[in-house]
């Protein structure tokens, strides 16, 4: 599409809210090596070819303990000249996720602390970070008013001319009129 | 996040829908290098440092001559193995624009055609892509419902540690009250 060779200018990390629908709570993390211990979702960067979801569960799994499933797409975020990213940009993606698996057993080398937390304090409280309380208040109103008014649901189509799938990412429409 | 270093996996390119609402029309081009003379979104890859809105807004002026400006984040489309993208992947985002000037002077170095096309003919035709004809659809249940329906907000918000501000999107929440 541009007539500019093309070159990898964005790392992605993909954070993982699994929330359990029917407590309200969260799956919150304190990162080990960070000097304010704030609440966070558990997440890191993707491998190369790895899909979005996939990331997610993976780095939720690797962190915490806790085996979920991708259910949606919930926030980007963009950012530049991001620390620990070489001079290149940041594409940060907060996936939501359902809960296969309950019991944590948290890395000790990545995490200080992990916990199921109320999205209602999550949302409130002062240990964490102004994106994490923001999608804590998304998750809230989601709860509330069904996770439809949310999220972006993820669908696989196949690539013309490669035979390969890509991820599209949208809000659902009412009726499936598939293209 | 990660203990893994970080490194740059993905191109990031940008399509910008220009949708006129009293007209019901979108802003289309047709590739002059493609095989397929398939109507499409203008748009190409971001500058290193470029914001996703600002992107989009330059490469509708670079392709098209119609100014725009920059509405909301409407699909993420993920795909490994881009061609093109030497063995890297591609994040794809379509952007509503809104249009500021109406007058197509158009580059011929790399479209054929280029025309304000109706959303419902572009929802229906065969000579599109995939990706385009559902996003048309996406953009018609916003024009009958409100783009409220459809739309990603986006919202720069100060990065703590480093004074500089990311771009955050995420649906709308009903009453504002901000982290």
């Amino acid at each position: 599409e541009s007539r500019l060779p093309a070159f990898a200018t964005h790392q992605v990390g993909v954070a993982g809210a699994v929330v359990d629908e029917s407590s309200g709570k969260v799956l919150v993390v304190q990162d080990r090596n960070k000097t304010k211990n704030a609440w966070k979702f558990p997440g890191g960067l993707s491998d190369l070819g790895e899909n979005i979801g996939v990331t997610a569960v993976r780095e939720v799994f690797e962190e915490t303990g806790v085996r979920s499933e991708f259910r949606s797409l919930l926030s980007i975020r963009q950012q530049h000249n991001h620390p620990g990213a070489f001079g290149m940009s940041d594409m940060y993606i907060i996936c939501r996720l359902r809960p296969l698996t309950y019991d944590i057993n948290f890395c000790v080398q990545e995490c200080l602390r992990c916990e199921w937390l109320d999205l209602a304090e999550l949302a409130e409280t002062a240990d964490t970070t102004p994106i994490t309380a923001r999608v804590a208040k998304l998750l809230l109103h989601g709860l509330e008013r069904g996770f439809h008014a949310i999220d972006l649901s993820m669908e696989e189509i196949p690539a013309v001319y490669s035979g390969m799938f890509y991820q599209l990412y949208h809000r659902p429409l009412p009726q499936i009129t598939k293209s």
